[in-house]
């Protein structure tokens, strides 16, 4: 990779976490691009962030498109759709770094935590796509509700699991830009707790009666 | 459950978790028990939390007895020794709420999430006692190390997950009662995240080289 900051594909970008995401990511200096099932939505989804930002920088682009053109590509599609969405790109995204932010939610009752057999969804992704992809395992827990506002503080850490550590720095990276803290949280089979930690979090919202509720890990130096 | 505090069986609360807690709960006035495999090793453990506090108040019984003569049982035991522990005690914890501390670790790797078939260890617990016996899973995340120091502001807040809410308000109370923050987390199958979380913590205090890493939950009001 260069000095230049690589090509994010944020597929599934037009929901509220992907849109959210590349919008920080975009306003970072990131070359960013909007995949989406359609080029029209996909396109429409990136003039709605140019919009905000003031410039013209995000493009759209059919899925397929978007994990060709970029370097890392950032799965944010619901988790039904997740394997499927996948299953189409993979030759696209050998030799690339694939974030997955999928959760593995089970409506209607999203407040409880109801994990595939096996356990985690992403390791089923890993195998399925083979070594050549490095998956990575972010952000399941940022509430998208307040990214698109640059001058909200997210108060959430970002745990990143993945098997290839220097994967796990560029997207450490990637949440720093965000202006989220990334922590190397281990494998990627470590992420059966940011998967599930969101319907906690949902959970502690009800219950609580707030709107984003998040964690912090302490004890880490400053 | 009488206005006065409830009395508290500790079992495997000669381990460091145990005691731990143990000594915390005494120290804020709670009848404690320590319950261990041997009543030698129980009285043991009791007489040097009494020494810890300057008080006789902590008395050492095998771990049947210790359950029978209490309200709640706390159960800190190893993963290994957690289903067997509880068979012999079945009887003794009808009607009585079942604080589970136990985290699923597999060594050598405790630094890796290795849940057992199914998720959740404690779910297979509640099973196999019944529901007679309000299980409520907690304090797994919060590391033993600085507990017996008071002075120690332990920065961890504890996810409370059980199927009774009134049994999990308890509890909450307990956490509180040892200087933590106790949190509604919902049903017990939530406790997944807690379980696998301290294989999380483990990987981060190795990596960066830190000593008892912990999590708080952001968003709630103070």
């Amino acid at each position: 990779m260069s000095d230049t900051l690589p090509t994010l594909a944020v597929l599934g970008g037009t929901g509220a976490e992907g849109s959210g995401l590349a919008f920080r990511w975009a306003n970072a200096g990131y070359p960013v691009i909007i995949g989406s099932r359609t080029t029209e939505k996909a396109v429409a989804g990136a003039a709605e962030l140019n919009a905000l930002l003031g410039k013209d920088i995000v493009r759209g682009m059919d899925n397929l498109s978007a994990a060709t053109a970029a370097e890392i590509a950032i799965l944010t599609v619901p988790y039904s759709a997740q394997q499927s969405t996948v299953a189409d790109l993979a030759a696209a995204l050998q030799g690339k770094i694939l974030v997955d932010v999928t959760v593995p939610l089970v409506p209607p009752k999203v407040n409880r935590v109801q994990l595939p057999e096996g356990g985690s969804a992403v390791v089923a992704l890993q195998q399925m796509l083979g070594d050549s992809v490095k998956v990575v395992s972010a952000f399941q827990n940022v509430s998208a509700h307040h990214l698109k506002d640059l001058h909200h503080n997210v108060e959430c850490d970002v745990l990143v699991c993945g098997d290839d550590i220097p994967s796990r720095e560029i997207v450490i990276k990637l949440a720093n830009a965000c202006g989220l803290r990334g922590i190397h949280a281990g494998p990627l089979q470590n992420s059966v707790v940011a998967e599930a930690l969101t319907s906690v979090l949902i959970s502690i919202n009800q219950r609580y009666k707030i709107a984003g509720s998040g964690i912090r890990i302490t004890g880490l130096p400053e």
